[in-house]
């Protein structure tokens, strides 16, 4: 075992050892003939009590060796009182001493990302989104769906209206994918039960807003079988349970549904909203008012959308062609997850593309497989950013990503 | 549970049981009163038998409802005397009742991948590619790494040589990311344990050949409180190990590890290759060769390259800075992953940066953090696709990747 100790590694089955542990220093507080050093490995801190005569300073890396105590002045009730510490590299920079972390601006958090994970408050953030993130895989996996890795670089541009970025492909015309959409599709032709994928996806979009990113990260499942789009709701439904009882947070036995229909007439009764064919970020939010004083509840289920609004491979409403079989999920009055039963129908869905105003010619290699059979199917894109800003109840979807990328903003 | 019964659920617990199941059609044998209809969900396949009149064609949808019997001669030893069987979708074209899924060319094999993905010998080796990464992730994760998202998108062009893709990113000069490299090392100024992160990379190179792809994906990890770099080849050694006996696989005690210098010197006397500074894939070859008959390993180390062939970050010997703290591990002769401990200090790094001709004021965003202490780390990038086609024996790594990206193929 090379990894090295480390303070979240230091519980009080080391009480009484003398044993090595490795840190950052976070603070400091000398008393001359005693030091008080805080280290910290993002997840944890610890307490080094320290007598020797050596200058310590914020910002440097040390080995501190010597025995665990229990002491309850402590923060985490921990200490070392070390005996030797050795310095494994030095913070160049007297500045940092005197920074606050805790009170930069926003771009100076977004530029010092790396300095600001020293605090566990901020490393907190990016952990939670991590297991978001292995829980929804879990869950996924355990359902025996096939995990998949599907390309970034596509040759087609658009494919439900949104802005994509163009690439220099050598001589040829290329895009950053928008979504897996079609490549998630394609592989339910092989009569699999399910996949899912996590991946970077692009929008081209010039907005300014704290819930929009050009770079994001998508959770998205497809499930083959299916006979309606409600099994697709419970599906998504039954894995957003599972992730917050993973996190132990409670959670409606039952995530309300209302149609869109029925949604327009809420909003204009209700909130004085008026729609048209798709939610704006003010409706959403009402609608979560609407779900919690209505019926106690986070989650909202927004269901058979307008077509007019939807992407082409969404399957219209057998009754009533100008809705589709499509949902919404929102969380917290934002739409987290957006979803459909494919038209799988090859003569349709070919129709349904030169109704959107796309050449089918030019979608060949996508519309090819659908000729040898494909079981119907359907599946979301969950917005894994924008669930993890709703989970923890932050204001700007830039404070759940590392480095995150808007049309300003492209470094570090 | 709203995940339907398909052929990989069915077992032994079902006999005599009246269940409904879904599958794809993958072969018809139809002797006028019986049909004998196999039907796939990729991973497994099941027998129906069927005295119905409907015709049955390969690719068709059915749910078949029916009781669950063995029998020695059905493929799986259990097959489905069916009452009843529903369409939910057809097959269009007749011409997929003559094909060869397994007989088609390299071409067909990738454009009509989702088809191929119904024979279980091609499923099962993407069903490897997610295993393997999901115990990556794993591993790391027990060791308590934090995964990682980094961008994509990014403002410097190559930080190794390699050739990038250039991205049309509103008014500024943008590239597709080649590697998380400079942002896994930032993060480790937080003091963190370490990092891991599963992403698609780029490079823009015009090459064709059976280990190269334009956008590949890498399993990267960076680990803090590096004293020597041997430390980062245990972590790499002791993961691939778990990977290998997740699968059933043996491995070697100990990998192998020798210089590159006395790697020069074996390639010249046994295999009369001449090397400079770097390895060449007839080079990797012959290595492979050596590490088995010489230690009966297929897994071997090569360590301190020569710092003319490593990037800037790379670390040097402080005996003999012509080389450096770095390492290659090859598996069955091809190179799977790359790694060294990285150059920590500021301004020995400014110097690196400048020797390899680039200008560190482009680079700022990464070096700032350097400057406020972080504490001597290193790490490595594998390859899935390369470990996988090594894993499996394939010939080509477009076999391993879902849809492979090169100079040429950019659909689907």
């Amino acid at each position: 075992m090379m990894i090295k100790t480390s303070p979240s590694d230091i519980s009080k089955r080391y009480v009484g050892q003398q044993i090595d542990v490795y840190g950052l220093v976070l603070h400091v507080r000398d008393l001359g003939r005693k030091k008080f050093i805080i280290i910290t490995d993002g997840k944890s801190i610890l307490q080094i009590v320290y007598s020797g005569s050596e200058k310590v300073r914020r910002g440097d890396t040390i080995r501190a060796s010597g025995i665990i105590k229990e002491d309850p002045r402590a923060p985490t009730g921990l200490e070392m009182v070390a005996n030797n510490i050795t310095f494994l590299s030095k913070s160049i920079d007297e500045r940092f001493d005197q920074w606050s972390l805790r009170n930069m601006n926003k771009d100076k958090k977004i530029k010092y990302r790396a300095l600001l994970l020293r605090l566990l408050e901020f490393y907190k953030v990016f952990e939670e989104y991590a297991n978001v993130t292995q829980y929804l895989r879990e869950y996924y996996r355990n359902l025996g769906f096939l995990e998949i890795f599907t390309p970034k670089v596509v040759r087609m541009g658009t494919e439900s209206g949104s802005e994509v970025f163009s690439i220099l492909y050598f001589d040829k015309d290329a895009y950053l994918a928008q979504s897996p959409q079609l490549y998630k599709q394609m592989l339910m032709a092989s009569g699999i039960k399910g996949v899912y994928e996590v991946g970077s996806y692009f929008r081209a979009e010039v907005s300014f807003t704290p819930r929009h990113l050009t770079e994001f990260r998508g959770f998205d499942v497809e499930v083959n079988y299916i006979e309606d789009y409600s099994e697709i709701m419970k599906i998504l439904e039954d894995s957003v349970k599972y992730v917050l009882s993973k996190l132990e947070l409670s959670y409606p036995k039952e995530f309300p549904v209302i149609s869109f229909k029925d949604a327009k007439q809420v909003l204009q009764e209700k909130y004085d909203i008026r729609l048209k064919d798709d939610l704006s970020t003010e409706a959403e939010k009402a609608l979560g008012d609407y779900a919690k004083k209505e019926y106690d509840s986070d989650l909202l289920f927004i269901v058979e959308f307008p077509y007019d609004s939807r992407p082409f491979y969404t399957m219209r409403k057998e009754e009533d062609p100008k809705y589709t079989y499509s949902f919404d999920l929102l969380y917290k009055g934002l739409e987290i997850a957006s979803g459909s039963k494919r038209e799988y129908r090859y003569e349709i869905l070919i129709k349904q593309i030169k109704e959107k105003g796309i050449n089918p010619e030019r979608m060949k290699w996508y519309l090819e497989v659908f000729k040898y059979g494909i079981p119907p199917h359907g599946g979301f894109g969950l917005g894994i950013d924008r669930f993890v800003r709703q989970l923890l109840e932050l204001q700007d979807i830039r404070e759940v990503v590392l480095f995150p990328r808007d049309p300003d903003t492209l470094e570090p």
